[in-house]
């Protein structure tokens, strides 16, 4: 059977989590201490609790909150703000000042907690300005609301013009279009230029639409789409191009809100303590569907997508000196992770997957 | 607000509702008694229980447990077979003169009870041609199974060349595309012969993929897909073409098997209760959309879609003297219809819809 055992002991640097929900309170106290177990050091903190993180106050706060969980000492948390109409050029310009990396962007209404999101973009031409002139990234959850002819299937590509709109207006700003979901996607962030990235999830990496039609522990926003868009997604992780890169959006929810009850659907699928496992388990199986060869797969491709290219986009130096060791073996995915309170179900749960230990 | 207030009162002869599961023990119970409340007189039973029924002998068994249920004494129940290897030539004529009135196909694995469904239909010619010399109809789910390009939402379209295969090799024999969700497969129906009809549920004239992929009550086979299809189902309904009516595809499953435990989401819409209620809603949501106009729902076309095509294209005369009264009021659906040890939550739960009586 095709696989990656050729990096069984291999040594890389811990990997980067370019986009995670860590959640507050008992939550957050649940998924904290799966980071590490993730084989990741560095996380790419999304503001999106309620209420949003809007001030730069708010979001050191935050970080203390979650350094004080983190018994390690040895995660790099890297702070966001939620874009909305009380950010201003000032509080980017302070923001930044006081080591917020980035300001995030949803669309109203598209996902968790984003109520209080944007529909458009032209008021916020002036903070944009502020954050290309000082050098705050611009993370974008690329989805348009659902209406007449936008629904869940075509949100992303129907969003890709705005992305080109924003970086030939802003063409310093850095700009990531978050957990990039279709072919066209890809396609989009490499016409743009160096500046516009994309993060890939490890659960693109193997869902399609059949996988969450019928399963909320596999649902999300944006949607896993296509057996097509899943190949271009694995492609573009194993290009070595430094615009693809990880970002999980590990996005966890109380079992209640998967299941129980008689509402909604919460979307989001949790893989913080396993994403650079995951990783490796989707590309061994795209390696046996034959959508990429193990040749594609090189020490230097793998380091790049767990981290490299995302540390070097946003220039972290911080934590590329610690080590994790991948084993293949035989790790199980754990059933759940209880909290006080909680219970969070991982994506894969009960299936194999690799092993990874600090050195 | 655009309506269909102008049958507040109609008179209209009952509904007839060509695609129902009715379940078996508990459940049976539960749904039995609200098919009249429903404003239907007469029901397709789909045969998939478990196990399916697959001789004329459990299909008539099946019809007593049925009418026990019923204490109306005024339920025409329609009875079909489950296709499978142990149909035969002989089984198919002895089954017709047994009064059993279709043959139900499902494509292996693509909804519940369809593990012993088929996947190719050569096998099937002699029992087809069997079917088409007495008469007895060809009910299809039509769908391909998942594979290598084929997703569920594809599935009904890449089914179509086999429908029109079927049609041109046995073009007498009288053949029912259950459920269609597709502007393509409405298109293709048409294009038959008038020996090939489609069903339409009351559920696909309201849904699209964004109302399902969070809400366990709405997910079904085959899924609802873009507003496209929709409009396209709305269209066919108040076409007047006697190749399209109302087959409900009610399918109940007890609240735990859509919610609850960490298992797969069941796949069905319980509209049982409110058939002919629901179909009004969706033709005044869809007045008010402008996806049709109010001018085009004559009583006529609701009558004809409602019941009338379907009994000439069945030959059901039973059951036509009954009649209904249609009231616009007040009538809101019920949050969950509880049976002993069984829970189902019906379609539009909490929403107003129209009351139907029985003259």
């Amino acid at each position: 059977m095709a696989s990656l055992s050729k990096f069984d002991g291999l040594e890389l640097p811990a990997s980067a989590d370019f986009h995670v929900h860590l959640r507050d309170g008992a939550m957050m106290e649940t998924v904290v201490p799966s980071i590490r177990r993730g084989g990741v050091n560095t996380v790419y903190v999304m503001p999106n609790l309620i209420p949003p993180l809007t001030s730069a106050s708010d979001a050191l706060a935050y970080k203390d909150r979650l350094q004080k969980q983190d018994s390690s000492g040895k995660i790099n948390y890297l702070l966001t703000l939620y874009l909305h109409e009380k950010i201003t050029p000032a509080v980017v310009k302070g923001a930044k000042a006081q080591g917020i990396v980035g300001i995030k962007s949803y669309p109203a209404g598209v996902t968790t907690n984003s109520s209080s999101g944007v529909i458009s973009y032209e008021p916020f031409y002036p903070v944009f300005q502020a954050m290309e002139q000082c050098g705050m990234v611009l993370n974008l959850h690329g989805e348009c609301p659902s209406g007449e002819d936008i629904t869940i299937l075509n949100a992303e590509s129907s969003f890709l013009p705005t992305l080109k709109s924003l970086h030939n207006k802003f063409p310093k700003l850095k700009i990531v279009l978050e957990h990039c979901t279709t072919h066209d996607a890809i396609e989009a962030v490499k016409e743009c230029g160096p500046n516009v990235v994309g993060t890939i999830t490890p659960h693109h990496l193997f869902l399609t639409i059949d996988d969450w039609a019928d399963d909320p522990f596999c649902y999300c926003k944006p949607v896993a789409k296509l057996p097509r868009d899943r190949e271009a997604l694995l492609k573009a992780a194993v290009s070595g191009s430094p615009k693809f890169f990880l970002g999980s959006d590990s996005a966890p929810h109380d079992l209640a809100k998967k299941k129980g009850g008689r509402g909604k659907t919460a979307a989001g699928v949790f893989t913080q303590p396993y994403v650079t496992q995951l990783v490796l388990d989707a590309l061994e199986l795209a390696i046996e569907r034959n959508v990429i060869s193990e040749r594609d797969v090189s020490k230097e491709i793998l380091r790049d997508f767990l981290g490299g290219h995302g540390r070097r986009f946003y220039g972290i130096t911080d934590g590329s000196n610690e080590k994790i060791i991948l084993r293949k073996g035989s790790e199980t995915i754990q059933e759940s992770f209880k909290g006080d309170g909680v219970e969070v179900i991982p994506f894969r749960r009960g299936q194999s997957t690799w092993s990874v230990e600090w050195k």
